[in-house]
């Protein structure tokens, strides 16, 4: 198999080159014109090795290897758009490794002279990342129906540009639609518990709960030179007390079983001026845990401080959107086949919980889905330093092969109705 | 004098309009097209007036009433200049004032048939706010020989335009040259000590010792979703503490005589994306207080704190630039002769101190000065919302007439010797 993996490296470093940045990452952001540059670059790519591309109408893209006329269709994917100053393993290894698996399928069937009962979807899943354009996951999020598309094609930019003049802009948005049976998707652990346990391979078994809120500090604006303390009502200082706040939650709630992460990522001060008190700051906080129980507890604590947090910076607080998923497992089936796989290919393998969101975190409320991980080196990543070793890479592609062998043979799900029931409960805990 | 009131309430109700934002306020950052159109307006009122207007290397605008042909210069003077949303009198009041002041004068003198001693010239200082170009009090620092022209036509904004090409841009940059022998200004207070003691205007005695730091938080960008709480280095996090501390060294250090104030006003995360842990914050911290020893203390809590936040945030704080302003008096003659023009004009005053920086602030080290106050409603200030009440803001003009009429009769000053040292020792305290 030598030449097979040696291609697919060097197809990831081709497309590593599209928007590559001076520290060894790439800055793809979702419709920019470096993402239109890569999801051309992929469509010429694909299609030279007999795939067709066609776009739905939030900019999916879906690249189809027909392996029987008329059959159903199981989907593997991930995105391709990245985080400014990303790495570029995230998201764009599960793209291309799809492809390639698809391609090994299909020469497997040949040489075994099989017949699949499903073909095989290639999705590149339209912001992912969620930087440019709010929420994350936004291409996964329509097609699970979870947003609308007027919503997200009407959604803005901070420099007001519509997600839809956007993809029009790179030419890469249609009106195609395609109802997939079943879901897998291969991504990079971007944490370090597969390198901990010197595993090759991670089976995710569910995702955790992570409750999101935007919170609005309201302050007054005033002379930082003039305005003495007792006049003030500082934005900055409550919103900065917020962050802090949040910090000890997730120390005090974690416990030796159940984690808890809190972070706050996006932090806008207004007006941001040398010699001015701000009047508000924009700041979206996360709280996220495995157990329920643990969650609720550290969320109510959180919402507590709030109330101190007013007091003492003499503001007012508001809290925006909010967004809450509760821990929820993938197919246990899938699962079970994924394990059994990777013994037959002699890969190490774990069960792991991912922390962060994915397109298959969408897409497993939908259909029967698979979730697999390759190692991210000390876990790094939303990092230009993010890296998985070619060794992972390739192990991955392999398993990935295998696994979709098995599925589009029918061992997952049955052809029978491609519109089936999700197999398992997929609530964890209570 | 009804009428000449009425003028100076028309004209800067005229002036109100440029750059004039929804809120009542303006927005008039330094050498913007609202700044351009503001200093050309201003050029066309005092030329109709008899003035002659030049600009100088870094764009300080100069408007000559030339009384006695060839004796020296006093001038008088503020800025035009405003924050983002900004209040409509910071700056633009005492620049106003000044030219109805030196017209008030040059009429007052033809009717006594007395003749002046100085010439007046009212400058608008370039950029005293210093929110599009850092520093603040740029055009009076190189007037006072603080920083060189070079170095300020070279600062950059934040897409990266010069100094030099904003002024060209307006075209209010020349090379134009005055020495002056003594320096006037009127401001806004900013605070509401005035108002608090029903005063009519406040004659100020020193500044407070400021020290202002940049401060740059180093961490590691990563995941907020995958990144587990020790993995992290969060620049966001280590900013917000840093932030809660100096509003807590504050409260700890002020004392029953000597308040200190601590701000935080600029505060800018690096990549802030909703899903990354921030990698660095850049932000200002400035600590100010009116006793060098309870400043000191203050000043060395806060680096004291910094060595702590590094270990709980995991992160790397550097200190970049550094400004340090000791307290220091105003001219102590100037004091006293202000006092006597406002008692002979029937308005009450009183002596205060100025938290804010100045143009007086940098002129006062090189030159006799003298600065004014005329009361802020509520002290709201670097607020669409500040305002100086008709009332007030006439009995300023009437009373900074008097304070001009009597400096320019040679009774703060000698016109001997226009290059004159400084006749008091300008150190506050220790």
């Amino acid at each position: 198999m030598t030449s097979i993996n040696e291609a697919f490296l060097s197809d990831f470093s081709s497309m590593s080159s599209i928007g590559s940045t001076a520290g060894g990452g790439v800055d793809r952001q979702a419709a920019t014109v470096a993402d239109g540059q890569n999801r051309n670059w992929f469509r010429g790519l694909v299609e030279g090795h007999g795939f067709s591309v066609r776009y739905d109408s939030v900019g999916n893209q879906y690249a189809m290897l027909e392996l029987v006329p008329g059959a159903p269709w199981i989907a593997v994917g991930s995105h391709l758009d990245s985080q400014p100053l990303g790495g570029r393993f995230d998201g764009a290894y599960g793209v291309l490794a799809g492809a390639h698996a698809a391609k090994r399928v299909e020469a497997a069937l040949v040489f075994a002279k099989e017949t699949a009962r499903f073909n095989i979807v290639v999705i590149n899943w339209f912001n992912e990342e969620g930087c440019r354009f709010k929420p994350s996951m936004m291409g996964s999020s329509v097609y699970a129906g979870k947003i609308s598309a007027a919503q997200v094609l009407e959604t803005t930019d901070p420099h007001g540009i519509t997600v839809r003049e956007a993809l029009e802009a790179i030419g890469t948005i249609g009106d195609f639609e395609l109802s997939v049976s079943a879901y897998v998707e291969i991504h990079i652990e971007q944490g370090r518990s597969l390198e901990d346990r010197a595993l090759n391979i991670g089976l995710v078994e569910s995702t955790w709960g992570a409750n999101k809120y935007e919170f609005v500090v309201n302050g007054d604006q005033a002379h930082t030179g003039a305005t003495i303390i007792a006049d003030r009502q500082d934005a900055l200082l409550g919103a900065s007390a917020l962050v802090v706040a949040a910090r000890e939650i997730a120390l005090k709630h974690s416990t030796a079983e159940h984690m808890v992460i809190t972070s706050c990522g996006e932090f806008n001060v207004f007006p941001n001026s040398p010699v001015v008190v701000a009047s508000r700051v924009n700041l979206l906080v996360d709280v996220r845990s495995t157990d329920p129980g643990v969650l609720a507890a550290a969320d109510a604590d959180l919402h507590a401080r709030v109330g101190q947090i007013e007091r003492m910076a003499n503001v007012r607080i508001e809290r925006g959107a909010e967004h809450v998923w509760g821990a929820k497992s993938y197919d246990r089936a899938g699962l079970k086949l994924a394990g059994e796989a990777a013994d037959s290919l002699g890969l190490s393998h774990g069960v792991v919980r991912t922390l962060a969101g994915h397109d298959s975190t969408n897409m497993k409320d939908v259909v029967p889905t698979i979730m697999l991980f390759v190692p991210s080196v000390e876990g790094i990543s939303h990092n230009e330093r993010e890296l998985t070793r070619n060794e992972d890479m390739i192990a991955g592609v392999e398993l990935l092969s295998e696994v979709l062998l098995r599925v589009v043979k029918g061992e997952f799900i049955s052809d029978s109705d491609p519109t089936q029931e999700l197999a398992t409960d997929t609530t964890v805990g209570a």
